[in-house]
């Protein structure tokens, strides 16, 4: 191999192998067959030599029977099967990933396992992703080995965030509450145990790859903490990469060990690797979350000063007091906007910062207060807390807020806390390229790690 | 008077006039005569000396010409109206809600009115809610003075919750978050400017209220702090109180003047009061609706000791790690219970806190693992931290695990973090009557809040 973490072929790959296919549609094999075929473009070979065929597939009795080299072989079979079916492989796959698990994280007998597996895969030359993973997920190839069926787990459009996370099941909830928001992504990882391929090769492969502009890493332990930084500040110097790692606390760590296999380590020791390389430093699945659709949709502020405009005063109120908990601005109302927006609006609408527009907000007065407010060098980003309740308020609104020219540079994020209608409404925002959020909580979480971003577009 | 706390006009009235009715049914007043006509059983009564009829109701000129005393008057008016309209009433309604603006919050000319509001209401002997709020939502008696359309903002149905706010807004949208979550309400008032009943008066109403069982209180100012302190102490003696302040920061402070006229004050001082009054103090939105939910459903736990059950290892070190830093405790598992579970399940799980049933998990080895680790005195609630992703789970899980007998004590918190197929499922843990929550920092914020109301059952 030339480039140690040139991963191409696990992302852009023109022929699968599925090794241990079988015509069982519920087994793990039978949903990554029907998840391939459902999005994937190349060509597909299912590999077992105990049926012809499977789904309507022709099936291999090995992968060197396809008769040509495939870039990517996917292996769901028991772990005891792994290592000897690696080796047989032989030259005829770049590329495996290694779904099953049964490996380290299963005691002293699956440690020797993995350690054949790793064996099989520096022997043969091929590169591994797993075990004990969901593989890849690949919203701009189609490619996705995630065998947890698509009516519970909904995958993303296309988009331009990246994930790379040790856990599966992170991976998957991540991914499922996005594609429900309506937020894309580029190409999503879990590498489980990571045998082979680890973080750093990804976020070597992620800091070359067009389609990402942003990443966001879960782990729960990193083995090469020099490899891991280097590689990660070479990535963040071109786009923004963002963190969580779980296991901090005694019991976590001790949970994390039985999860992957993996010594979790003081948290002290990640939060400086973290800073070091640029990273954004995240709490935990809530901030994860709120994080990847923040920078999904936009690219950082240029500091920490914030506008809020509401219609909800209490709302407005709870937004401010966020604010100023977590570390950001929330500047008063320059003079000579107070008189521009008094002179525009009713008097009963309180012109300052928080900027509440009252029951009686329609989408234009919404429109207006933004316009006026992120023109100049007052605010670096703006958070528009609307409630639903006043009637005058249509569902242009986030188009509206979308389309006023000048401030592209400054993030504009909704706060659109309620029931069922404003939950309807968090997708028409981000359709609107606009990042959304049910709590003032989480909007000022997004304005916090967007202003962590400042200078760095 | 004889109780100057005896608010049941408010709540539980025979009749309401709704001054300033409209046949317009966008207007405010439109919108309060069609929710009172869709869920109020008693007699109601427009009036405005305008109209003959109003939405098929016969319309009266004034209170007096209905011909008898009305328990509720309501009304919408201009503020320069109300202060003649309620000296008009005289001894003709025995409460009056007011839900206009234009009063304090809107500076000096509104001070004027709002106190020409007080002297009439003392005059007059009619007790009064308001100005600037929207009332009263009653899911006992179907009274709703809320001027919110109901598709934009659904009302919960009944429930044992009562919540009183200083904030409409804010009171509109925590009752459509409960209404859309399956969690009921008791009596819901949103109180504005108090210029008569304040969150004292609600309080002393409440800890009589045998449909209360748990009271939340969001405030942004408190004025008679001492006789505050008294109300929520007589309260919390009986039923869990717990209270959110907004206004914390120079900014919110600002802000919350701007919205109801209060002068918020410091923080420390309103933590203290809280602390004296065996209030259970929450830090904001997501806060308070976490709590609302938590205390909405079940009634505190003995202690602080967490057992986490969970399908997807990434989520349970989540959800310890969120616990370890809330001040909770993951105490490890007992090794007879260690014994006892690893006999039951196959070797990939891993038995201990937390308990990880991995993705082959079904009902059967969430409710086993329930029943086991929540008998005996190890642990005082359990968080269930389910992913969808195992195909083997089924809509009878929130059931199961429910019905497990012989910990009523013990409160099960469901976790359940995803997208559509998740949020779906959080409505069947609600009405198995578990709450339930879409992220391990909201779970963990309910066993925290919980936790607080150690010993007072």
């Amino acid at each position: 191999m030339q480039k140690r973490h040139d991963l191409t072929a696990f992302f852009s790959p023109s022929s699968i192998a599925l090794v241990g296919a079988s015509p069982s549609a519920g087994k793990i094999s039978g949903i990554i067959l029907e998840n391939l075929r459902n999005s994937f473009k190349g060509a597909i070979y299912p590999v077992n030599p105990h049926y012809n065929e499977v789904m309507g597939l022709r099936c291999h009795p090995s992968i060197e029977a396809i008769g040509s080299p495939v870039d990517l072989a996917v292996y769901a079979l028991g772990a005891e099967s792994v290592p000897e079916a690696i080796l047989n492989t032989g030259g005829n796959a770049a590329g495996a990933v290694v779904v099953s698990g049964g490996f380290a994280e299963a005691g002293p007998k699956g440690v020797l396992l993995e350690k054949a597996l790793k064996d099989a895969a520096r022997s043969t030359g091929i590169r591994v992703i797993g075990p004990n993973c969901l593989g890849i997920y690949d919203a701009v190839t189609g490619l996705d080995t995630f065998f947890v069926p698509r009516d519970r787990v909904r995958r993303p459009g296309r988009g331009t965030l990246s994930i790379i996370s040790q856990s599966g099941s992170f991976a998957a909830t991540a991914i499922d509450e996005l594609a429900t928001d309506g937020i894309g992504v580029a190409r999503v990882v879990s590498y489980g145990n990571k045998s082979d391929v680890d973080e750093a090769d990804c976020l070597d492969f992620l800091a070359e790859d067009p389609e990402t502009k942003a990443v966001a890493i879960y782990v729960e332990s990193i083995e090469d903490g020099r490899r891991f930084v280097e590689s990660a500040a070479r990535c963040s110097a071109i786009k923004p990469v963002m963190a969580v790692k779980v296991g901090k606390s005694a019991s976590g760590i001790s949970a994390a060990r039985s999860h992957t296999g993996a010594i979790a380590g003081s948290y002290e020791i990640y939060r400086a690797a973290f800073r070091k390389a640029g990273i954004i430093e995240l709490n935990g699945y809530e901030d994860f979350l709120v994080a990847c659709k923040a920078f999904g949709l936009t690219s950082g502020a240029a500091g920490k000063r914030v506008m809020i405009i509401t219609d909800g005063g209490g709302m407005g109120v709870n937004v401010a007091d966020e604010c100023i908990a977590a570390g950001l601005t929330v500047p008063p109302l320059p003079e000579e906007l107070i008189e521009e927006l008094s002179a525009a609006f009713p008097p009963y609408f309180t012109t300052g910062n928080p900027l509440d527009l009252t029951g009686s907000a329609t989408d234009e007065s919404f429109a207006f207060a933004l316009s006026k407010t992120m023109s100049g060098d007052y605010y670096d980003m703006v958070i528009v807390a609307a409630l639903w309740g006043p009637p005058a308020l249509t569902d242009n609104l986030p188009g509206m807020l979308a389309q006023k020219p000048g401030f592209n540079e400054k993030p504009i994020i909704a706060c659109t806390p309620g029931g069922a209608y404003s939950r309807e409404r968090i997708r028409l925002f981000h359709e609107a390229g606009l990042p959304a959020f049910l709590t003032p909580e989480a909007a000022v979480t997004a304005a916090c790690v967007l202003s962590k971003r400042q200078g760095r577009r």
